[in-house]
């Protein structure tokens, strides 16, 4: 049923936490790969802010992208076409940043992501994740949707104390820092790095070739 | 006669429902394959939301397309235009997303669209369909276009409470909760999957050619 | 005189039937072919029903261009210009969608228009004709411009019980249901079909050389 | 002095008429080539319609420009840039069609425009000049300026009528209904038409390339 | 100090007189040259009068690039930056035309611009110098900032009655017609045209090579 | 804790300092290198005076790159992507302009920034820093902050007058007037130049290749 958890662990499938003026809703964040030139292309009523996180979150990625596997050449054809379904709802917001970059990993390496997390989190440059708003109703429409572990921003974690205990209790909330704790904790299998040798410049053909024939 | 039932199979053209403020209409949704780089153009009078939904469906039979029998590199240098004619109307929403995508593929694999058959659902960017609004007022326009099979989202399935017995026993009603059961339904002949192997990279010329000739 | 049938069969000049405020008027349509790569480029003032309309002609044109004697590869190296004149005065609607595609066949195969004939439908995007408004104003103008034959939509034919016996006795009004019939008989002479074989992929030159080189 | 005629012919440089609140007045219309790809770049404030003018003026010079001796292959490097000077002041309207494409054949032609001559008119796709308003503030415009021959649309010689005898025997009038006889007249020589046969595509290089060297 | 004239010749450094509401000012206009393909990028909140001001003083340049002995290749892989800082304040209007000219010669040449000069004239694409307003605040702006040499447009000199005599007697006043006359006085030296003959096209290669090699 | 100094020195992330209606705030601004042409992306809501100045930024930085040891070939592939955390607050204005540049510079060069600067000033495109507004309280902000080191622009000096001692002597005030006083005080080692020779043009391939093979 949507608006729940998924049912199964999916590939680029990632469940985000949203504050509406009705309270938490949860979000399902996809992502499929395209033929591109390593751009993002967002749809489904995203305003700019949002829109904005989601390039933050790709430029998050590509720069460290052995770090999880994946080949720094893959984006030279690729695009990353992230999708937030309810396609007649506006969203708008940095807070899903986290799920955004979550969600390019696992369409990128092809790790699913765990059906029973949920994340919320704006993205840095650098991978930091910063405090966001609406703890309380976030953490509330989780419970709701069936998933069982949240990550929140560290900064966030003083928030902890309103939160009634029972919710507390029926959820495991992981405060973190960097995405990269996100990443390692949502995937059902953390990304192994790559080395990478930047491949040389191929060479310009020689101004006039010479065949190995010599007169007799 | 337009604004009913086609009169015939044909391809890439797929009947929608939409719901209007003043009752149901049916939407006749066409697609053509021009020269181009992968992207679809939308016309018709489209709203934003209808516009992404349109993005969506390409993207979703993009990262699937040797399911339906397409050849991945039939996208390098095609576009998909796609219309909705009564080209002055304008038209917006997400529900027209199953329609979309079965009229891609239809042209795409050349397979013919049943010509009795509606639809209305969301889609999603991994074929997932997801409920809509109107669901009364779009049987109804269907059954007044001489349509006889209507797929709707599995999640619509409680509204069928409400809808009077003498439609329902008109129609074939059929709750889906992924695109492919649609398009497995509604065109003339089910798409046969391919296998596909991505070519190798062409290895580049070799600094100085030798030629096969050696002194004696 | 402008405003008035053409004087000469001319390519790509095609009359269209516009219905303004102030009662019916004659459009004249023009095309030329211009270097690009396989879009139109639209002007006159044309407001964005028009643009679409323009498009969805193109497309049907180039999706069936060897039943009109046009190579395919054509539109790889081209662009079509179509201009309304009287530049200054606004135009919207999807009603000269059947004159657009009639202009750009003709501009195409280099066959002129017949100069006493004008016409009005839109167009979708696999040559059905959909029925439009103020077809007696539109009749009326195109009698008063010197215009001896109209191309109606099939779907308006019920409104010709509304038009003076006159001006149906003046004109000969034909009504049509797909744009081929417009197009076979708004040109001086019937566009012949050309067979076409998709050329085979360059295959990539062999990796090295061998010349026709033996040692004695 | 700028606001009167130019003080020497001048490749590029031609002077149309303007009609505004307070009267009539002179543009000079000015062009360059630019490395482009064969389009126009209007500057000096123009309106939409006046730049789409710009764009039918170029169409129509593309089209026949072996008549004018400008070999097609030149727009494949080439854009125009376009300028109406008093930069500040914003222009509109359709009736410098005819003074564009007299510019526009001037700088690619390199013939300098005769400095006593203005004009005014809409230019179609095929070069037919349409009628334009404000015939009399244009007339007084020019002759203020000392211009001493004016190229005017046919279709406006039925206004000559109010026009004061005083100004009709200081300027030689000239109606014209197609533009290339304003080229023909305004240019200080006329342009000589060349043939073109466009260049057979250069066929691929043999598979396998076969000296002429034979073993003895 | 900003706001005063510069403290040393400096190449693409050029020193523009505006005039606002509470007075003249002076603009320091920069130019440096970056990768591209022969465009102006303008920035420093310029309204859209003078970024076509800019294309308008580039379009000179590069039509009469070997007049001043830049060659005219540089175009093919050189944007040109233009930037006017206060980077806060919009600024309009065409009058920095010649002052936009000058700087991108001096950039494109190397040749740094006399730290004492400043200008005001609207340029055409032929180099000609249109008049300006404010010319009084101008001055006065130019005088308070160190300033001793002016050019203004020839067609101004008659607003020089209105000028006092100190501020006349304080400045050296250049009346121009042309902005070659500003560039040969703004510069500390003139630029040195160049001979240019357009490289030929270059053959295609032989359908099939012939070796200098023939059978004994 | 975000809104603080940076806990180590980081490669590209730079304290820029803001003045709002509440006061002054800390600006956390960070590059990263992405694939691409030579531009910058700006995200983080900018407005369109912060997105110029980074354009600003980037071209100081590009027209002197040897300077910093960056080879000029590096931007040929690579745009940088500037982004300003808490993404959902609009931030604009120019003063960002030299913690742009040096942010810049540090990603390109590897060269990390030193965590407990920060800096305010206007980038001119030949890096000459320009006087700002706010400066008490963007002064306060870094002293909350944690910052030990700010670079103020010279002609800001005047306004230390106003400032608490007790700021004055907590923080190491440096006024600069070039940006480059700024990037060899911030980052943690001074760039070091290279020298660099702008490569030959390849000369194009012999339009006879002549294989060293003679007659006998
Ligand atoms: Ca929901
Ligand atoms: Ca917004
Ligand atoms: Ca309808
Ligand atoms: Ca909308
Ligand atoms: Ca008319
Ligand atoms: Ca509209
Ligand atoms: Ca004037
Ligand atoms: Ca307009
Ligand atoms: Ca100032
Ligand atoms: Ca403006
Ligand atoms: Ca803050
Ligand atoms: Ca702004």
């Amino acid at each position: 049923r949507y608006g729940e958890a998924e049912s199964e662990d999916q590939v680029g499938v990632v469940t985000g936490l949203a504050w509406t003026e009705v309270g938490g809703d949860i979000l399902s964040i996809e992502s499929v790969v395209v033929p591109g030139k390593g751009q993002v292309k967002p749809t489904g009523q995203l305003g700019d802010v949002m829109k904005e996180s989601v390039q933050a979150a790709l430029s998050y990625v590509r720069s460290r992208s052995v770090t999880f596997g994946i080949k720094p050449t893959l984006f030279e054809k690729r695009d990353v076409h992230v999708h937030v379904p309810e396609g007649a709802t506006p969203k708008d917001g940095p807070s899903a940043g986290i799920a955004m970059a979550t969600s390019i990993v696992s369409v990128l390496t092809g790790i699913p992501v765990r059906r029973d997390v949920a994340m919320t989190g704006e993205i840095t440059l650098r991978g930091r994740v910063l405090p966001i708003g609406g703890l309380k109703e976030k953490l509330l429409a989780a419970l709701r949707a069936g998933i069982t572990t949240v990550f929140i921003p560290k900064e966030n974690e003083k928030d902890l104390a309103e939160i009634p205990d029972s919710v507390k209790k029926a959820l495991t909330i992981r405060p973190v820092s960097h995405v990269d704790e996100v990443i390692a904790g949502a995937l059902v299998r953390v990304p192994e790095p790559i080395t990478w040798v930047e491949p040389e410049e191929v060479p310009p053909p020689p101004a006039a070739p010479e065949p190995a024939v010599r007169p007799h």
